[in-house]
């Protein structure tokens, strides 16, 4: 994954070009009327992005000398994944955004019934591609990677988290809900991309819980960065509408813990998931950076 | 399935009962601030319903030998999906409609964010539970299982319909189109419902072909009679908004056809589909009794 002496820039460029070179395979343009679908489809998910957990799926993989093309493929399912997600939650009846990675949001650029679509349509390709023989030789993980992935992004997860924000505009949360809904809203996808390289090399034992531990630290340290960027960041750094949280008076990381001490607990957490990551000594080089990369957006 | 002399009605009405337990087990209402995303999903699948997919999964699962409670856990997990894209086709920038079942439609009960989220949700679940090993003892058997669902209700199937129906509001389509559309839309579904027996069943060849040109005529069939419905049919009689279609000014079978062949078209495939069942002789009876069913509703 990262030869001695790259530097973590490329490593995660070389990353993401990968991951939109699939995904661009996995969603051609078909001809006929169903052709803005897949427009959309494409237009939620190649729009850049960071590429976050394609990249924690390919570090924990290389940690296990998992082949990449297979680590590649669940990486692409995540990702899809969490772009349906976003799809659905810019909508005019959720979030309501206007405007994702620079660009329109999918219901700006298409219409609303199409960005609902694009979304169902997403997800459901996402267990299509992990359930494929290309993913993994063995029908077992393929089933783990299945299984994880619908339940890091159902109702006990992804989906869940999403439904108690939805909650928290009607009473504000306290400090261990927002925890809670973090955990699920953002947490179990992270966990479950950390979790995948440990599935695909059919790694079980101290070092797959290490990993849990390191992506629980992580989404945690991930979440509190993203709700300083939209307490402070700006729409041009960010790609997307800020000050979002505040407006609609709902509960964050910040807004109860202060801008500052938020930022040190950021700091305070990447650097626990790091340490996590000791049992695999040098070799997780790439996971310790991603955690790093996580908070500097917000420090 | 069906001992000698037990009539269909009662078949059906015990295949609903047994698939709504299953649901009401599957979709526990949880404490907490997410209770209310839960409860949208139990409002979407446990309303009533024909619960014909599931029939139809139970039906093709006896001609060999399956167990039930395995064909029912199928059956659940296709009826999620369905229930899903009904929840998803009912919201304001869809169809936009209030009543479905007789009831309030999910977004009317709770609202347009926990209908989206709710629908996501029972998508996701219905691929955990088909992966579960409770499902299939044999692991390539719950992937054939997922991918075949994945298929049938994704991009390139019912939401690939769904599109098309979007895309057919600007311009009409001819008969070529809406057979395609309605293949997608729902034929896809019905046709995995259909071909669940054999997978559960481990069987190929020609006994699978003949339940795929069963389903293909079925699927015709059924959705012949639903346009019927909705130009000739009755709020009370079911359940939702009738005249549509009409007043969306789209192209169906009975705007292509006329009504009187259209019914006669419903008839010509619904013996067809049975006669396609030969094979299987006697213990195909459910599965003949289903395609009278399906086109009753429209006779």
């Amino acid at each position: 994954m990262m030869p001695e002496g790259r530097d973590f820039a490329s490593a995660q460029a070389e990353a993401a070009l990968a991951v939109d070179e699939l995904l661009q395979a996995l969603l051609p343009e078909p001809a006929g009327h169903e052709a803005d679908l897949f427009r959309a489809m494409r237009h939620g998910t190649l729009g850049g992005g960071k590429r976050l957990r394609p990249l924690l799926v390919l570090a924990s993989a290389d940690l296990f000398a998992v082949s990449p093309s297979r680590a590649l493929r669940v990486g692409a399912a995540v990702e899809m994944v969490h772009c349906y997600s976003l799809i659905h939650d810019d909508l005019p009846c959720m979030d309501d955004d206007d405007l994702r990675r620079g660009r329109p949001t999918v219901h700006k650029a298409f219409d609303e019934a199409t960005a609902v679509l694009a979304g169902d349509a997403l997800l459901t390709l996402a267990f299509e591609v992990l359930a494929a023989p290309q993913t993994h030789g063995d029908a077992e993980v393929r089933l783990e990677l299945v299984r994880g992935l619908a339940e890091a992004a159902g109702g006990r997860g992804m989906v869940g988290g999403q439904a108690i924000d939805l909650a928290a505009e009607h009473r504000p949360l306290d400090l261990g809900s927002v925890t809670r809904l973090q955990q699920l809203k953002t947490g179990a996808l992270i966990a479950f991309a950390c979790g995948a390289g440990a599935m695909l090399g059919k790694i079980g034992g101290p070092l797959r819980q290490a990993l849990h531990a390191y992506a629980h630290d992580l989404g945690l340290a991930f979440q509190i960065t993203d709700d300083l960027l939209d307490a402070e960041g700006s729409v041009a750094a960010t790609g997307k509408r800020v000050g979002k949280d505040a407006a609609a008076g709902k509960a964050t990381f910040v807004s109860l813990l202060g801008i500052e001490p938020a930022r040190v607990q950021a700091r305070i957490l990447a650097r626990q998931a790091a340490r996590h990551l000791d049992p695999f000594g040098e070799r997780a080089g790439l996971l310790r950076e991603i955690a790093d990369f996580v908070i500097a957006r917000g420090q």
